[in-house]
């Protein structure tokens, strides 16, 4: 048997509807699934590693109304994204804590799935999880998929966990 | 906690070089994963289910020399692809003996893809569990992915694992 504790990697991000701190519904599928099939009572044989990428301010909507004047106002706004991806994390980092098992938690900035696989090959872990909304061929044309791309991508064994159909939002791109 | 145990359901098959009853480079990679990274030492708390799907003789070389003279002879080719797929499914059922974790196999006749995910509709696994040869999208093309479908369309969550870059063979579309 080894004796290291497998290091499971789960991608982390918020949700699309309810915005920072909330989990999506995948990434909480993903980390609640992850703990009761395959952690289980065995906690201190597993190491749970929680990435969130943040995506840079994708369409600007979130800051239409801010004023930028200075360069200190992007540190702010760097601050003020950092701290949300933090209250992110902390959400599963609380909940590793009251399960019992180690964990570990950080934040990079970039496209979600690049980031994904570039953390992947220099972590290392034995296992990375993703959860995916299970979209249709026609949805996930407009989407793309983060899951998809890890699969083919990462270098090391990818675990897809889709959505529960009772938790699947009327607009199933919603997340 | 859960106490029933979490049930693996994963997908082997025959070495295309080797043959019979050789497990997949890909296969035996999967199960050897599964037992060291994710049951470890909780063996009470996982089951494992092996499925094999026999592909019925797609292309009659194997059998170019048979004559084929009374449905008898056919009753007797069915038994020996069974024959065939029970020496396969040995391999794993003793190592799960060994290891001390129990689980179930059994074998289906058709196309992997289709069947595999039939069969996790019919047994419901917590887990399917599928190698794949870590194919290029150029490779990909001639050879198709069963786990690329079954990631899409199996319902219940997949883990991919692709076999380490020291056991793929020459040409890759071997295993």
């Amino acid at each position: 048997m080894e004796s290291e504790p497998t290091r499971i990697m789960i991608a982390v991000n918020e949700s699309s509807i309810k915005g920072y701190p909330h989990p999506s519904i995948s990434s909480k599928r993903a980390f609640e699934w992850t703990l009761q099939k395959i952690v289980r009572s065995n906690t201190s044989a597993f190491k749970l590693l929680f990435l969130h990428v943040h995506v840079p301010d994708e369409d600007g909507f979130d800051d239409m109304d801010s004023i930028y004047a200075s360069p200190e106002d992007f540190k702010n706004l760097e601050r003020r994204d950092k701290a949300r991806g933090l209250q992110l994390l902390e959400h599963f980092v609380k909940s590793c804590h009251e399960f019992g098992v180690s964990c570990g938690a950080w934040i990079k900035k970039g496209d979600p799935k690049e980031v994904i696989c570039h953390e992947v090959k220099r972590i290392q872990p034995d296992l990375l999880v993703v959860g995916c909304r299970g979209l249709g061929p026609f949805q996930r044309v407009f989407v793309g998929t983060v899951s998809e791309f890890c699969v083919k991508h990462a270098e090391c064994p990818v675990i897809t966990i889709k959505r529960r159909p009772d938790e699947i939002p009327q607009d199933p791109v919603d997340d």
